[in-house]
């Protein structure tokens, strides 16, 4: 075993799991996506600024909404999962950095007091936590459909605020009948990776 | 159970893993790097554009170049950890996306003839598997170490090229004595997410 991950594991966060563009009826509940985040939450992001937020849009009218401002391909699905969830980065989490690092309380002002700054490491970050709640999601036994085919601008409007960036919207359930496409060939070992 | 997810497998991925500051001087092989990848390589990008590049700091004169763009904090151990990787986005990734996206082959033209988008959409999706690297790395358990505290144009001209931009470097190891500062506070479920 090279890995310390057990192959079950493996197969359901990476080998067996795959974006899933259909769901069934199932509902996901409340208690599965919090298991989600209070598990993703731990994983690390620079001075544990921590600026994913997640809106969960349940309401069939917030549905309706969001659905108009996706790209025509992927309405249908976006109306049809159980549960969509739009990741957005909050520019303004310099805020909360006392709390999140309290060993260096002078972070927000030596590194963020420039909402440019802010805004680039909540992008990067953010994102770096999107990463872990896609796999957060499949930990749950869930597949994740993530989108960034819709109107950015549009969906901060709706559902957002100047102080929060969109950066994708995933599509969440357990996966339906042709739910995948046939997983494209992924660059090797040799093609991705240098040494010197 | 709420998560599919066995509780090992939960503790080594987020629970029990931190991100060390301290190694052993156990070395880091090929063949677990080599695991790593397979595995994490297998996650979803956008349009399956997969722009992560991984450099492998190995030969002590790579190292010593390395440690002198590092911050003043994060030199001592980043000379010292058995191995440091460079993490960069490739902002030509759409040479390799007929091939890696061959249901749409145009994508490469329809999207991507633009160097700002590539470069927009390289630094997301590479940080996105950056998240699932950082994993990976504690699913062959190793412990990273990811920093951001370095000279971006230093790093980028002593190790890469105009087309391709660092994101993070990372220390990878088995940890150390004293590896780990006391895990800081997480925002709460209600902190981070709201539902519509």
């Amino acid at each position: 075993m090279t890995l310390a991950l057990d192959t079950a594991a493996q197969d359901l966060l990476f080998r067996e799991a795959h974006t899933a563009n259909a769901f069934t009826d199932e509902p996901v509940s409340e208690e599965q996506i919090q298991a989600v985040y209070d598990l993703i939450k731990l994983a690390p992001t620079a001075f544990n600024q921590s600026p994913l937020r997640i809106v969960l849009v349940r309401s069939a009218e917030a549905r309706e909404r969001l659905v108009s401002h996706m790209a025509e391909g992927n309405r249908a699905k976006t109306a049809a999962a159980p549960l969509v969830a739009i990741l957005a980065a909050d520019n303004e989490f310099h805020e909360e950095l006392p709390t999140l690092f309290p060993h260096f309380p002078q972070a927000k002002d030596v590194f963020f007091s420039e909402r440019a700054a802010r805004e680039q490491a909540a992008a990067a970050n953010a994102t770096l936590q999107a990463g872990y709640f896609i796999l957060g999601i499949r930990a749950a036994g869930l597949a994740a459909g993530p989108m960034t085919g819709f109107d950015f601008a549009g969906v901060q409007k709706e559902f957002l605020d100047d102080d929060h960036t969109p950066l994708m919207v995933v599509n969440i359930g357990k996966p339906g009948a042709d739910a995948f496409h046939p997983r494209s060939p992924r660059l090797s070992f040799d093609q991705a990776v240098t040494t010197v």
